[in-house]
């Protein structure tokens, strides 16, 4: 029987024994017995829960959502009016998957009203899906969604994509504080004659340390991310050789976006700090120059690991 | 408690006490306490009505839909099933706005199935939106809109748009009468040599008025519009010398669309006409010749009291 | 009165007395009475059955689907959660059209979560319907569409599309087999000099039939499919010319698809081969040549009646 | 018998008598008899001078010219070394035409080293062509051409033509007066929003007269003068609206080079100027607005009769 | 010792004893003595004739000019004012090549004042090289070339490019006779539907024979001609499927030229017809259809063999 | 009076006596008093040469050419037949400039045919102007120019462009040599994945030495040559991250000339090596990896200075 320290409509239907107190569950909703519940939840009226589902604690699910079997929603998640999940890749009827797609909503993530989400997608921490977006791939953590397909529009918290972000860039040449610790922004020195231009950076006056390694990153699909981890030790410096791309910088506690859109333009990434690149153009070619070789032991890729990694260096 | 006069299936929950004469209220719908529901409406299975909502009269509401706190439907609009509103622009769960965003979707206007609402928008009278539809912007009044996000496809009542509307274009050089009153459609003389082509036009034979000033109206996004009023006594002469542009004409009665699509092409707006102009290519430029001077008292931009004075003007 | 050879779940409402045997209703479905639903349907919470509905035996309808007056599903249909039909064009509120607009879904048919259908289509045989998708055209037999609009992105068991596709075209000049039986693959012989390309077949070496007639097809919008049917007795020898196309074929057992984009590929249709062609790249130009003159009782345009000719003729 | 007052080389061979004093004929040039060449010019080595020959004074002929029947050379004109005419426009051996294409080097005018001119041509006064330019068209006075086949490129005296032209421009909104008499360049207000941008003049403020006439330049060929004329009574407006073209404004004493490149730019052209509009961009429309209606008899299309009523009038 | 028949100006150098009858020699000319000059020729001042030199009858060499060793012009040619020969590709002072290249310049051909002639090439019967051209690469006979480097702008004879080309194309679907001999321009069929364009051509209806082959040209380099040939037996129809070419058809009487920038115009080229196809635009496509396999024996390559060929046909 | 040991056609107007022994100057030539003509040379018919004029040894003067003032030619320099020269930049008759503009052509160079100097130009070392060219600029050493005006097509023994250069690039990765004296070319490592493509290098691996400072080359005209240098001591290691450039690599003896046109390709030129760039699409951006800071004392500019160098350091 169910914990009755949880609220229930008269008109739900609540078979599952596993609900959190306080949790709230209004009317004409369906919750069937596997169904595992957090506390602090509110469940509104006409939503449907099937059994092989794990909801934590403090979920909002709005009006007209379904949460399949295969489906988890972690702390904090917001689930918006009519979202839709769904757990078949190639559904027909009375054909059933072996195993149904898993879909994993991480804690504090939102999902827009009614957005829909295919089968078998993490959606990320503190994500957010837009409305009526229709999400066909993995989201990252923090990134803003939409569109159909949807497609990466923004980081959370990141600040002022257009203005806001390149107004830290110095104008003189130089670099300039950023409000992610130790992530400086560089104007570089170039020239500019009738040839041509030209610009550069030199060890210890632009480039704050040994280059031991470059990377040029290309042919980058706009709707892809390269980077998307932190570096326990390593430096870099990120300049935009071509095209455009953004760059978001995060400390663990800041965050900020910044665009690279001009070979006079660097940034300097240092150990710990979570780097993101995206919004490739189709002609964009990104330089990197490392502080030391290749070592796939230097690359911290989950951001929960990250975060965790930060506030045990403090 | 409510009013007895309108119809409420059994299996409904109806917590509002002000409900309007004759309104059907069917299975599984939830409508609560605070909720303000005009007369003729129909309420269909399974929508869900919030607290702080206002519903005018012979509105339509289909099955899936839920009406949240801020939202007002006037009049005669009509909800598909599925369409979803939302009223947090960044939901997070637990977490509610100080206030929520408001939208008002006008008197006459339709929303499409499975359309989607995003927060604090305003749908005007008699506009359509398109079934799938997601709205991230004010939808102008009588625009039909369509799309992920959606933009404006054409005009309620304005008529075909490719074939029918230019072949109101005369084939010889001058003017020809449209179905809106005063508006004329002018094929302007041109010279073509092996230099390039030239084309004109002289007050009282082509243009007819006097010009006091011009303007020009460039790098408009294909998804803006570009004027939306009617004057009070200004006349205009529109030509658009570059790209293209579709200009709608209403004069309260009939309504045209318009594509200006070469310089040999222009369109004379007499005072109290509402004029319209949209679907810009990216390249377009509309120059507009006016018969005075700019004054902004000379701008009627709220069609409603367009529609009254031209009523009061007979 | 209703067959009790199905089942209700206590809060379904069935008005209807013609459902099938093996039929499940779940909670808070509402069947109006004028319903024909078959046998061995599933019909999930809160789903919503109008009355001038035919619905066929073994379909699955999720949860939160409405079905209209005026729509039909066929046997073996699936409709996703949220999916949501229309039969208004154009809807106001209580404002009625004569008759509202007919939607067939045809026999195994798939539509994804939250899909949305517009009025007066056909969604084929076997075709899928993406998540989110929004259906504003017919949907071909086993087509598979997604977007919104909804564009088509393959054909259900056609294969792979990229790699798997090409990787049977010959290297070396030549003819080799396909999967589909009858249909092969040519490498067409070219000869490479500073003046250019020249790519060339010849009857009996590299056609292998008599050409009768030939035939070009050329400014295809992307999203349209040009050819869809099979010849009683008609060869047919396909080039794309100029930019690109995607050629289905189908014996009624096997089907593959192939991508057209060089003058030294060509693909060889015989009688009784069921063909698509679509994929067009703006640019696309194909050439057809054809075994005799044109004969429009040569063509088979079902899909239904392709398959009995070929059961028939084995 | 030939003019004694000139002097001629010993291997020299002149048979015309009509050499004016103080010209100068050197080593191996040829003279035949019915030339008539005028009063201190400069016959270098190895030039001929066939019959049908006019030559004014002080001209210069350098080494290897050869000037055939049908060509004259106004007063001051220089021809280059190897710079070479022709007076058949598709000659073959031994077929003569009726009569051989004329050619006119007006006043002033210098050919360049080893230029080419086709058959038939005028070169205006004070026109420039460069070294090893093949001309193909007339050259307009004062225009300075190169290439092959020969474009304008600038125009003598008309200054530098990217910065210290534009420079000129207001960058505050109003008029700023030009170095050429009453020429004066205007910024234009101009209003930029979300929506795009809105440029505008109103009669009196910006537009320096009453408006009777507009006219638009479009489809130029980048190759073509547009304009090349004064008018006597006169005043234009002009603006390019899209794109990009230069005009030359002359008022017989000064002349200046203006880009207009933007729909901000006006520039008024008074009574009696003379104005070249050339260099348009492929997309360039230019917008004039003029003071009267078309009158043919307004116009001043001969620079040297321009000049001469810009004396007389003073 | 020369043959006394000839002109010859007193200050001419002409050490050569082989100079035909009639011939003239001006004034400063240098004929050096291994040269060899035919009769009623025309060599004028200031020209040089190097000693491996052959000059046919006829010919006209206008001052300026210089006749290197290696050089020969055959009948009828002629050779403008200035126009410069060369017989070195890489001439570095006082090093000799082994052996200069040679250059034919064949019967009838005119090459232009000023135009440069790289060293090795061939220039076609009744070629026409025009004023200042810079020739790089052979030119085929009638061609008219231009510019620098010099590109085939025309064919000599072959009428009015543009409006004349194709004003003889049927309107309507069908076939019409052109000045050629048995060449026939074809409109073919089309239909034009919401899907795209489809035209097409059936044996015997619109293609006058049997078809045994096709070949397809395409990545034509603009300066490129592809075809340039007679067919002994074989029949040809051509239709460009995609871009533009044009084609010379040439019945050794009559020449005209065609634009082909349709999929609906086709053109049937007869055996025992000169054809030309040139000016390919960069993504044209040229589909031929043949009445036979391909056999080289029915290539007619030289044009001198075909006029041959014609005259003793009748 | 002249130095008898040179031969003199009878003809010829020698008037200078400052002509080197062996020289040969031929019919119609004309030398004025002040010219300075060394030994060996070949001076031929029709030229001319003014006072202002020094001439080198064995320097070859074909047919037509006129040698101006203020002209320098030295040692073992080609002047093609009526190739022309020029001093004034804008000449008008009977205006002298102040002071003529000064040409030098280099030791070695050869100018074409009918070529065209403008004044003022340097022609360097073994430079080859194209029969026609318009030469409006200087030309590099060892440079080939050709066309309208001239632009650099070529370097002198710098080998095959297309197929040779970049035959000699690694398939696999790793370094190869190449015909110059230490320069390598790299094949670099990359990794593809669906995301896009990245390329890298690693000091010690991949770059030869420790990476003291980039710069980027970018925005060049196509017309422009970016570098033309030796350093001393720095070495560079050059990789085309976007578009595509030349690259010629000179060792005093051995010259080579490579095509970089990806990120995947670089190019290591040590020490004492003379570097060109050139050819640069729009679109290029060439990243330069240095192992020095920039220091202006390590460039060698000067050729002759690079070759003596190299000459002393063996």
């Amino acid at each position: 029987m169910a914990d009755e320290s949880f609220f229930k409509h008269e008109t739900a239907i609540v078979e599952s024994s596993t609900v959190g107190a306080g949790t709230r569950i209004w009317a004409f909703v369906h919750v069937l017995p596997g169904a595992v519940i957090g506390a602090a939840c509110n469940i509104c009226d006409q939503a449907f829960i099937e059994n092989d589902v794990r909801i934590g604690d403090r979920v909002t699910i709005k009006c007209g959502v379904q949460v399949w079997d295969g489906i988890t929603l972690e702390d904090d998640v917001f689930v918006g009016p009519n979202a839709t999940f769904s757990n078949d890749p190639f559904p027909r009827s009375r054909q059933h998957p072996e195993r149904y797609a898993r879909t994993l909503v991480r804690r504090g993530a939102s999902i827009g009203a009614n957005a829909t989400i295919l089968p078998g997608l993490t959606i990320g921490e503190r994500a957010m899906v837009g409305a009526g977006a229709v999400v066909t791939r993995d989201v990252p953590p923090m990134a803003i969604v939409a569109g159909n397909p949807a497609r990466i529009v923004g980081y959370d918290g990141a600040g002022s994509l257009s203005a806001g972000a390149l107004s830290t860039t110095p104008a003189e040449v130089g670099a300039s504080p950023t409000r992610v610790a130790g992530v400086t922004l560089h104007r570089l020195p170039y020239v500019n004659d009738l040839r041509g231009n030209l610009s550069f950076g030199e060890v210890a006056n632009q480039v704050p340390f040994e280059v031991k390694r470059y990377f040029l990153v290309y042919n980058v699909a706009s709707k892809e991310i390269r980077g998307e981890h932190a570096h326990r030790s390593l430096h870099q410096f990120l300049i935009c050789v071509h095209g455009r791309c953004h760059v978001v910088a995060d400390d663990g506690t800041n965050r900020q976006e910044f665009v690279l859109d001009s070979p006079t333009i660097g940034i300097h990434l240092p150990p710990m700090v979570w780097g993101i690149q995206y919004k490739y153009t189709e002609d964009a070619v990104l330089l990197a120059l490392a502080s030391d070789r290749y070592d796939p032991a230097s690359y911290i890729r989950d951001y929960s690991e990250f975060l965790e990694l930060v506030k045990t260096s403090h």
